[in-house]
Order: structure tokens, then sequence, then C-alpha cells
């Protein structure tokens, strides 16, 4: 795929194809001159556009068979090739990697994962990485049409902009070149917490929901904002820190060096030992159901989480609020005194709407955000609008 | 101006119109065939589209009289109109009209205000709002190429679509038809406080900047959240209201009906209960040089305010806060302890990159946020990026 959709022509001119692409989205096949007349566009554009997109594998022209011998060539219609890919979402998480693939009608074509040692260097993660693509679809995907790929990884991403700017920290800094290279198409990168956050708001327990707020509670407590459907970095790529909220003024110190964070409180680390015994996650939720101690403790722990959650929402008033990571799994105990706390600190006005959910995507949730994010906020893919806001 | 713009086909239609306007803003006078060439357009398409625009006026054809006689007729250009408005702002005040425009080119033409008895219907206001607008630019302004009316309104508002959805409050119900009725053009409507917030971010104290948290501290308290450059609405029109963030869990009992909302500490009602005289809010600005009981009740106040901006600010990580509102006329004596506890109360990691700043814009705010809802949001304005972005 040629690079030279990079600067202000190159962007015009991915608009014009994702027009055409999206036409035969919600058209089905059309011939050369239904797309002129539908896009606007003028025949040496539109030459052009298909032209390439063919190239790439995204679109295949048909011409049928006649029935019956007719006067002149029969017309070619243009379809979608159904094995395109558009995205490809790759979720560098601590020990595995978790890849996932979308066509050009926006479906998943699949998703895979694989793990590995925590210490395994970058050259050798994106091999397995491109490894699991290749095995996606059954080995049939067609990259040719790809219009980018989503990255998440762990831990604070500064707000860089796409593809070659060096990251602050080292390990990273050549990822994306390094994908960029083994793809040949832009590569945008994100916190892996906040990408599980648009896929929550993509493709699961918030799907299509507009602004959603998303708390991940595990042995660190961090999150996302989803905001009018798109992701929400804020300066410096620091939104989300919900666990450095102060939730107790005079509480612990935090290992973000400030005290009484929410992470002080409401990690997983936190409720063991606020628990006292020497139980491990699955032991303490598997004695919640009988230890009145352990339910206790959640009880104190998701007033803490509840009152800052109200924070927020009387702030950012999302639509929906979703609970996710490890801790999420203890259900109703950590639930109920979540809710009863977030409906004490809202805004009377707000309390009938709050919208409380556990978060439904497993382990797969950092790639199919990843995917999201190049579908979102890809500017070639958001200049025109979605196929579903054109119906 | 027809109103075809809406649905799928007009959308397309005008997102062809700001293109051509914004090659027109971009490179000067163009031939149809330079503009051809830049937009990609048909002939057809481009011949429908600048007739559109020259009928409403944004556009005019100029054909240079040629110094000598060549073969051929001379090539017509095609410029901005000078005097073409695109967006116009009305604030609906408690007890004032202010209204402002800008032209094709974004610069703002003038703004005008008129103060009027808080129970002047609508019917009234909105023909104050129509003589000012027609006052602007020494009559001059010519209306056929807006885009928009953005509209600021007291008190909140619900997330409605544009134009003619009636809104909860029966008061407001009909002034989106009726201003869409004198005006021929969509309204979009918004509380006059978010688009304050949004001024700021777009003329004021934020210019340019793209995630700001406004806070505005008034005899109500409230805000607004501009993201990415754009108005944050939030679920149900209910998002920025951090007057009713829980600043003291065992405060007053708030008009809101919770306890202990920042504004039942940081309103100027609240202020002034707490220096304790009968004074009125100049009296208690004027005293605060050389009473240390009225710096301490900001202290304070102070800290509150910055402990609450503190947990929204890890939460969605501004670029800027704006501190605006009568009440930030105090100056230094609210603005440092603000400041010291929002730096004590924000990750360590966001406290060098703290920017809080004093609100710029004064009473034409609302409506100078208005017109920028409108250029912002405007789906037809969205449609391709702005200038500045494609240089």
């Amino acid at each position: 795929m040629p690079l030279d959709h990079q600067g202000p022509l190159g962007r015009l001119r991915r608009g014009h194809e994702e027009l055409v692409l999206r036409l035969l989205r919600t058209h089905g096949p059309l011939s050369r001159g239904e797309l002129g007349r539908l896009s606007g566009l003028s025949r040496t554009t539109l030459y052009d556009i298909v032209a390439a997109l063919a190239d790439g594998g995204a679109v295949v022209g048909t011409t049928p068979v006649p029935a019956e011998r007719r006067r002149g060539r029969p017309v070619e219609t243009l379809t979608l090739h159904p094995d395109a890919g558009q995205a490809i979402g790759i979720d560098f998480a601590r020990r595995a990697v978790h890849v996932a693939a979308v066509n050009v009608a926006h479906e998943v074509i699949g998703s895979s994962s694989q793990a590995h040692a925590a210490d395994l260097g970058w050259e050798d993660r994106v091999d397995l990485a491109e490894r699991l693509v290749a095995g996606l679809a059954g080995g049939t995907l067609r990259l040719g049409a790809l219009s980018g790929i989503g990255v998440g990884v762990v831990g604070p991403v500064d707000d860089v902009p796409p593809d070659d700017t060096p990251l602050a920290r080292p390990a990273l800094a050549d990822l994306p070149l390094l994908l960029r290279k083994r793809f040949g198409v832009p590569v945008l990168l994100d916190n892996n917490t906040r990408l599980a956050a648009l896929a929550e708001a993509t493709w699961g327990a918030a799907a299509g929901v507009q602004d959603v707020l998303y708390l991940r509670l595990s042995y660190g407590v961090g999150g996302g904002l989803v905001v009018g459907g798109a992701l929400h970095r804020g300066a410096h790529g620091l939104s989300g820190e919900f666990g450095h909220i102060t939730a107790e003024p005079e509480g612990r110190r935090c290992s973000c060096g400030k005290d009484g964070c929410l992470e002080t409180v409401a990690s997983i680390g936190a409720v063991l030992d606020a628990y006292g015994t020497a139980a491990d996650l699955p032991a303490f939720l598997a004695a919640l159901p009988h230890d009145p101690a352990a339910a206790r403790v959640l009880d104190t722990v998701g007033t803490r989480i509840g009152t800052v959650l109200a924070a927020v929402c009387n702030a950012i008033g999302p639509d929906v609020t979703v609970l996710g990571g490890e801790l999420a799994a203890a259900g109703p105990s950590l639930f109920h005194p979540v809710e009863r706390a977030l409906l004490a600190h809202l805004m009377p006005i707000s309390r009938s709407r709050a919208d409380l959910r556990a978060a439904a995507l497993g382990e797969a949730g950092g790639a199919l955000g990843a995917i999201a994010l190049v579908l979102h906020e890809s500017p070639l893919l958001a200049r025109y609008p979605a196929p579903d806001s054109l119906e």
C-alpha cells in the first residue's frame, strides 16, 4: 500500500476512498456510473480511487455473463472483497499478545491470543503478532485494504501523533515504526486499559453508547473515558486516571507518590490486605459467599469507589458506567455498595439515569479496542459519516 | 436558504459546499477549473454547488477587465463575499440578549448587547435579537450564507437534536423553531455557561486548546468541558456540573437536594455567608486587600475548589483549567489556594503540566461560544478538516 496518504492531498484522497467503500457497503454492488452519481466525484477521480482499491484487494469488479446476447459490453459492477481486512488490533499485554481483525464491512473476522514470557523482546512480540494475524480467517485475510493497525500497550502512552514519533519509554520507541514496516499502514497506539474502555463502548457492555466511563479494578486501578463515541485521551495522554483520584485524604501513600489514591483502597492488593488473611484473589472470591468479613471489606471498598465515580459522573455525565477487571468478578458484593455510594453523591436529577454495568469483554478487549481506535479515530474514516448515521 | 440540507444527501451536498468554501478560504480567488482540480468534484456537482453559494451571497464571481484584447472570454474567478455571515451566536441571558457574528473567513464581524426586563417574553427577546443582528457590521451583514445559529440559554438543556425537537421546559420549547422561522437556518442550542467554556477554548483564555475545564463561580457554580476542541454535553445534557460534586460530605443541603455540594461552599452567596457581614460582592472584593478575614474565607473556599478540580483533572486530563464568573475577580486570594489544593491532589506526573488561568471573555462569552458551537459542531463543517489542519 502506498504511503502517500499522509498530508492534505493524501487525506482528501483517502476520504474519497472511504466514501466509495461506504457507498459499496450501504448500496451493495454498483456500476462505475452509479458510483459517480452517488459520490459526486469526477470520472477521473473515481477511476483512480477504484483502481487503488482494486489493487489493494478491497474492491473486485465482476462482469456478469449475459443470459442472452445484448448490444454493447456488459456493465462491470464493483463489490467489496469479502476477505479484505479493514483494520487489525494488537494488544501487547504483559505476558501475552492478543490480535483481532475486522473486514471492510466492520465485522470481526476473528481474534487470537498467545501467552509468552514477560521478558520477551519487542522484535519477537511483533513476530508473534504477525504470525497470529496471518492465521486469522484461516489465512485468507487480505491485508491490501488495511487502513491501519491499532495497538494497545501497558502503561501510560504520551500523547503522540500516529506513526513514527518516538515514545517516552525507550522500549516502546521503535514499536510503531516496526509495525509500520511489517504491515505498511499507519499505526495508532494507546494504553490497553483505555482501549478496553473503547472496546466495551463498541462491542461490549456499553455497545453503541456515546459516553462511557470504564473503571478497571485489577492489580492497579485505572480506566478510560469514551466521549461522543471516541476515546478521550486528555492532555499528555493522562486521562482516565481514576485510580489516582484522592479517595481518603489521610490515606496510605500510593505508588504514584500521592496519599490516599483510590488505588490504595480498591486495587486487588489493597482488598487482600484489608481482608488480612494470606488469600489470593480466587480464594477471596471463593470466601465471599460465606465470610461476612470479606463482604465487609468490599462494602467499604465499594463505597469509596462509588463516591469517586459520582464526582466523575457529575463532571462528565456518562450514559453508562462499566466496572471491569478481575475484582469486578466479585459481583453484587461489590456492585451494591458502589451503586449505593454513586447514587448518594450524584446530582439528584441524574440519579434515575445512572446505569452501572459489568464489563462484558474478556482478554480480547484490548485488541478489539485497538481496532475500534482505527475505525473511530482515523481521520480517513471520520471524514464521512458512518453508515448507520447515513441511513 | 433551502432547507434540504437535512438528511444524507443534503449532508453530502453541504459537505461539498463547505469543501468549496474552505478551498476559497485557503487559496484565495480560484477559477472554476482550479476549483474542480482541487476538490475532485465533477463539473456538474461543482456547477450546482457554486450556484447555490452564489445565490446565498457567500461567493461572488468576478471577471477581470482584460488589460489588452485577448482571444476568448476572460476567465471568471470566484471569491468569498467579505460581508457574508457564516454563523450567528445569540445568548439569551436572564436580563439581556447578546449577539455576535462571524464571516465565512471565521472572523468576528461584531457583537452587540441589550439589557431587558427579566420577564420579557420569548417573542420579544427574539425580536430584540433580530434587531441586534440586523445592526451588526453596520447593517451590511448578508445572511444568505449562514450555516447556522448558535443559541445560549440559562439552565440545563436536555440533549436534544438540533432544530425542532421540543425542550423539556415549555418556555423554551418553541425557541429553536421560532429562530429557524426568522432566519431560515438550523439552530443549535446549549446552556450558556457551557458555551462560555467553548468560547474560552476558542477565542479566550484557552484559545486553540483542545481539552479545557471551565469552572464558573457566580451566584451558582457550574462549568463546562471542551474535549478535543468540541463542547462535551454528556448524557441528557448534564455534564460540567462541577458545582454539584460533593466537596464536604457532612456539609450544607444544596438547592439540588444533595448535601455538601461545591456550590454550597463556593457560590457568591456561600462566600458572603461565610464572611458574615452583610456585604455584597463588590464590598467583599473591596475588603479583600485589607481584611484578613475575607482572605481566610477565600483560602478555605479555594482549597475546596482545588480539591474538586483535582479529581476532575485526574479523570479527564485537561490541558488548561479556566476559572471564570464574578468571584474569579478576587484574583490571587482565590487562585493561590485553588492552585495549592489542585497540585496537592493531582497525580504527581501531572503536576508540572497543570495550567490554571483566569477567564478572558466578558459578557459576550455566551454568544461567542454559540458561534463556536455552530462552527465546531455542525456536521456540515466537521465533514472536512479545518483549514489549519490542512496546511
